[in-house]
């Protein structure tokens, strides 16, 4: 399967908590990479995060969905625990540059701002850690996860760095196939709203008077006209299962355009 | 007022299209600085990006709004068209590198394609600008606005190398002070449903039985619990007109939190 990312970034992570440690991953430079492996059948699956508790949506994401005919098949939910990672033999006092994902630097601001060290932004967590190794940088240190130290094998300085512990990113599972029925799944869609008072409003009635449980509701322009939004929804249920079926339908005849991305068991935290 | 970025920044063209010629515009490193110069009154109103029409929205400043006592007291849509901007006597042949904001960089990717040169992603499109007259290489150029360019004293290369035309970005302007009512408004909210079925949709009710238009929802996460949302509503009318205030009355009994972030004359575009 394939993730964004260097070996050992926390879509790597949540690929094994999800398919279990025998499953083979292979990293890519960006998202549409990810998307187009799997569209051309060179892996069998995709892992592309959705959203993280503390900083929302991943945008790129939503919009590749919206493009492409692949199905989300799965959805798991990592806890993303910062570490503040070095060369060996080298203490926290030699620390004057750290290296990082723009958001990684961001969730670590309280301890960054006590080490009062310089923050250089990079493309990616673990290839931070990876770039400190290759240069053996003497005086930086690098913010990524306690695997990622020890994959390449690398000092963490301090662990769970991170200001706020209710950090956990949800990521998709994308294949060319439907998942089963479970009996606790969700369903994840996307439509457009016809531009008339109370058409959100009227679309998610449909949901509402079959007590079908809305989980999130995300909108995203539609790049075609300014100020008009697609709305991304999950909800419980599986798509098979006919109060959904009948929510669907009856939202396809509201709604100017409507895709079903897929649906997935339901991941629960442990 | 206050604005973010460096002179020659979008948000200060804003500014002026909004107030007219005459304002003396200051610019802040940080959106929280803005808020923060406003709410201690050394300057009377900030402006901040809220949403750009290919991008979705700014979620620092939807963070920010949250958080803040500030009134949303005026909106400002200013059309995006960047620039390829080089020091003077450098032809486009010579340009190498090409710095700008990322969000500026994915804009003009079809072009940046063509042109083959390697990008370096950095803080501020007008910044970038100003660092090339600095540094007075010869080798570079950066995507700004044109008035950019004209500010200091650089060469436009080219001219509206975006990909996409429909490409807007929406303004909130803050103040101390409310708007008042000049019968073509909108309202800014922000409110969270609670955890039941239907919730969403059942606040949304409140605006669809009084024919009340929304113009925008966008959900964010509330960083107290995880997966747990506020949600952000634009709707068309001022707080002070009597369906509206119903609406408003009969939403904060349904909501968990409600917070009204302004009323202010509807932005039309010339």
């Amino acid at each position: 399967m394939a993730f964004q990312g260097e070996i050992g970034a926390f879509s790597e992570e949540a690929a094994l908590l999800f398919f279990g440690p025998s499953i083979i991953a292979r990293p890519f430079r960006s998202l549409p990479e990810v998307f187009d492996v799997v569209e051309k059948a060179d892996v069998e699956a995709g892992i592309v995060p959705v959203e993280n508790s503390l900083e929302g949506s991943i945008n790129q994401t939503y919009d590749l969905l919206l493009g492409s005919k692949l199905k989300v098949c799965g959805e798991v939910v990592l806890r993303i625990s910062h570490c503040l990672i070095a060369n060996k033999r080298i203490n926290l006092d030699s620390i004057k540059k750290v290296y990082s994902h723009p958001q990684a630097l961001a969730q670590c601001r309280k301890f960054l701002d006590r080490l009062g060290s310089e923050l250089i932004p990079t493309y990616d967590t673990a290839g931070s850690v990876k770039m400190l190794k290759e240069n053996k940088l003497k005086d930086s240190g690098a913010i990524a996860s306690f695997r990622a130290a020890k994959i390449y094998g690398m000092k963490t300085l301090v662990r769970n760095i991170e200001d706020d512990e209710n950090n956990y990113t949800r990521f998709f599972i994308l294949s060319k196939n439907d998942s089963p029925l479970t009996g606790n799944d969700k369903t994840s869609i996307i439509f457009s709203a016809k531009n008339i008072p109370g058409a959100l409003y009227s679309s998610l009635k449909e949901f509402a008077i079959r007590k079908i449980n809305l989980t999130r509701i995300e909108s995203r322009p539609t790049r075609r006209t300014p100020w008009e939004y697609n709305f991304y929804l999950d909800f419980e249920g599986h798509k098979t299962e006919k109060k959904c079926q009948r929510a669907l339908v009856a939202l396809s005849k509201k709604t100017e355009f409507m895709k079903v991305l897929g649906s997935y068991h339901k991941w629960e935290l442990s």
